[in-house]
């Protein structure tokens, strides 16, 4: 059975006709052509089976029948907006309350996390009555207008970056290559000290700040995992300056984790955000999103006058997909699958780490995990060029990753959360044989000793590349990727 | 059959406890509960039936078989993001294109007519290099924080609105109601000639006008018709200002005009807005929308060196939805339709403003209708209570119908685009009755002359009430809503 309706070049051809050139295809040189998908694996034209091990969004696994016969079904019966009473609204409310603390009781339905995490600032605007806003350095966290401004991963990208005046960058708690690593006594005071730093600096021109965002763990910033009592500290010093905390769970929520339902949560049980955003594996594909928050915010919100209404959020439609997504999640143990499954697979990697001199850092928690490739363990030189190398030949073996983060050096596993571990035996086997034929060709070997590695002693090398990369993901243009293909044909073919 | 799942009240008080109480559900001191809709009926939870006048998102009619089905068919065999390739997306984009004007050729999809009214302003500020937008009094453009700054339907309920020095504000093209009217000899020229004058106040104070966008029919601001030629003589102040033309035909688009599938066509062949955004009835109620620009645009987009990626936006099911809907409008010649049934609509309630001295107004196009009620015919003092008054009573009567408008006095009609002439008989029958009790309990009569009415001569009166209302649309607080009633019976019932 083929989905095709026109030849591949065709499919090109349209594309490129019709198709806003700024949004990009993965392997933009060969670009996938997929037609079906079930589970972690997508299929293209041919039949060709790919193991997906980016796809966050197909959280519960791809066209879940579960999921598909909830939507069928509401869509049959009836989809229309909230001004309606109707159950599927506020039951899916309800049960994602009780995977929250209890504060966090109040629910905005919205289409994605763009939509939610924008209204998350109105309501931090709102209640605070302060315009500045907080974001961590590499953060992304949307494409709305307002959401550029606080996405350094993003305005970086510009040629004439200008950055806004109510927008504060705070180092990024990278204990790899940020600026407080593993050796540092107390990284999480020190990287919540220096948002306080920008708090005071911003209290001298005469600022106010109403928001810190970040997300749990950074996706696109590099997978990173900041240390365990940051956000409690960086909460104190917000609170302090009457701001809230926003957490943005649209890449790392409903279970990724493994321990918990939420990242946040990984910071200990005395840390409750103000305000969760919610999105991509909310519904497995369907556009939906949620913003949480505790009933003093949300009643500011309401005192401010304006109603707020949300054409397609908390549709009928999509609550009872986002219902299913959870039934799923709980009766197939996803959470548990991600805490075992990403264990083994965190494993595996460390025992390329090695093995391998090029892997630099491996971090990660259940099914979110990063690998950071480097050509040196003490300069932390990004190995850019081969983390697109492993990319695209683990694309010619029928795998699908990404490299991420400032230097687009981070391979970023996210997977599916029916992630098995025979997949990820199968990713990190063909790891392996790429990272060896890669080191053999450049001459790279282990160091004879282990103590110079990272953690044995402070370095304070800073990020050199930062805005280097031009797409999220590991899209790039054809001429990127073929001066980047014949690079490598140099280096692996001398 | 019932899809119930919670007891009315029970799903009340859920919704108070869990829902943001910023967000109003229609009729808030008895809203209704509904469980299925099907073409223009919906349904509550005891069967009863609802004739559905105002969903212009179930555009071609709810829970369409047809719909539906692609939608559940493409569920089931993927739905992914658009960085592979994918014969939906280039299908649906060309099938679009076919509908547009040559030169708008390059599609952005995304979520809700929010994300395409900010990408819109995204575009156009990367284009032109100028930060500057001209918007209509009364427009309602988004709800994102960007939009909320262009949409004085929503900033001007804030306590302490603060204008964006960035947003000016050009006077609505009312024929009716506004500064330049029916009996002006050039209203087009006058209306035009205030945006000019706002793009030459702005340059004067060294700002740039990127862009002037507008709904092509004015829908929350009273569904108001612009004069033909209008938007010709705007787009030629803001091109020579180098600014660009948006067209949100969110609310209109997709037909419902009848004589044509976009609003901006009315205007004549010789009109190509810059940028068109299209949302609400795009995918019948699925969440998805549309940009389509020029490809000029897209390329300056382009230069900027940032990818657009939307995780959502243009993926196999969405795509598959929208291809539906333009099936269904074709093969069940649903513009025809609007323009017939639109037709009649207009001249059964004509026969009302001839026979009933509260209706001061009838305008519309195809199946985007408004009737506008006034307690005086020459002073047009708005007749807001009694317009809330019918829409109460047509609820009680199983019709749902809303009033609109900067002084909420407009009842707005825009059905399912298969709404007939035996439902438009209906509610125009039952409008006849409840006016008819109206106008005898205030002692209204029509006046002895028609020479005197509305279009004889010029008036200036400006909205006196502007930012009166909370709420969008017809929900209401209970407070309000009650005290509302309680006028109602002091008048109706001396």
């Amino acid at each position: 059975m083929t989905a095709e309706m026109f030849p591949k070049e065709k499919t090109i051809d349209l594309r490129k006709k019709h198709i806003g050139p700024s949004c990009k295809v993965f392997f933009s040189h060969d670009p996938i052509k997929i037609v079906r998908a079930k589970g972690q694996y997508m299929y293209d034209e041919n039949g060709v089976r790919y193991l997906d091990c980016i796809n966050n969004v197909a959280h519960v696994g791809h066209s879940h029948p579960m999921v598909v016969k909830a939507g069928a079904e509401q869509m049959e019966l009836l989809n229309t907006n909230s001004r309606f009473l109707h159950d599927n609204l506020v039951q899916y409310a309800q049960r994602l309350q009780a995977t929250l603390p209890e504060k966090l009781s109040v629910c905005y339905f919205v289409n994605s996390g763009s939509e939610a995490n924008d209204l998350a600032l109105r309501l931090a605007w709102e209640y605070t009555g302060h315009k500045d806003v907080i974001t961590l350095d590499n953060a992304y966290h949307g494409h709305v207008s307002s959401l550029i401004n606080i996405s350094p991963y993003k305005f970086h990208q510009l040629a004439n970056a200008e950055q806004s005046k109510s927008v504060h960058v705070a180092l990024s708690p990278d204990l790899y290559r940020g600026n407080y690593r593993q050796d540092h006594p107390d990284p999480a005071t020190a990287y919540a000290d220096d948002v306080n730093n920008l708090i005071q600096k911003a209290h001298e021109k005469g600022h106010k700040v109403g928001a810190f965002i970040a997300e749990s763990l950074q996706s696109c910033g590099g997978q990173v995992i900041p240390p365990a009592g940051y956000f409690q500290k960086v909460a104190q010093h917000v609170h302090q300056a009457g701001g809230l905390f926003i957490a943005d769970e649209v890449q790392v929520g409903f279970g990724r984790v493994g321990t918990h339902f939420w990242a946040f949560q990984l910071q200990g049980e005395d840390f409750v955000p103000d305000i969760v955003t919610m999105g991509k594996p909310i519904g497995n594909g369907h556009p939906m999103s949620c913003v949480v928050t505790t009933r003093e915010v949300a009643e500011a919100f309401k005192n401010s006058g304006m109603e707020y209404f949300n054409t397609f959020g908390g549709n009928p439609v999509s609550c009872a997909i986002g219902l299913a997504v959870l039934d799923v999640i709980e009766k197939e143990d996803l959470q548990g699958n991600a805490l075992r499954v990403g264990g083994y697979l965190m494993r595996l990697l460390e025992q390329q780490k090695e093995k391998h001199p090029l892997v630099g850092d491996i971090r990660g928690r259940g099914l979110f995990v990063g690998a950071e490739l480097v050509r040196d363990r003490v300069k932390l030189t990004p190995a850019t060029a081969e983390a697109q190398d492993i990319i695209y030949k683990l694309k010619e073996q029928h795998i699908l990753l990404s490299a991420d983060g400032p230097h687009r050096n981070v391979l970023k596993f996210k997977p599916p959360m029916c992630f098995s571990e025979e997949d990820a035996d199968m990713v990190v086997e063909k790891i392996d044989e790429i990272l060896t034929d890669i080191e053999k060709a450049l001459g790279l070997q282990m160091p004879s000793t282990v103590h110079t590695e990272n953690g044995s002693h402070k370095r304070n090398v800073q990020p050199e590349e930062n805005g280097c990369h031009h797409s999220n993901g590991i899209g790039h243009s054809r001429d990127t990727s073929q001066q980047h293909a014949s690079q490598q044909n140099k280096r692996l073919r001398p």
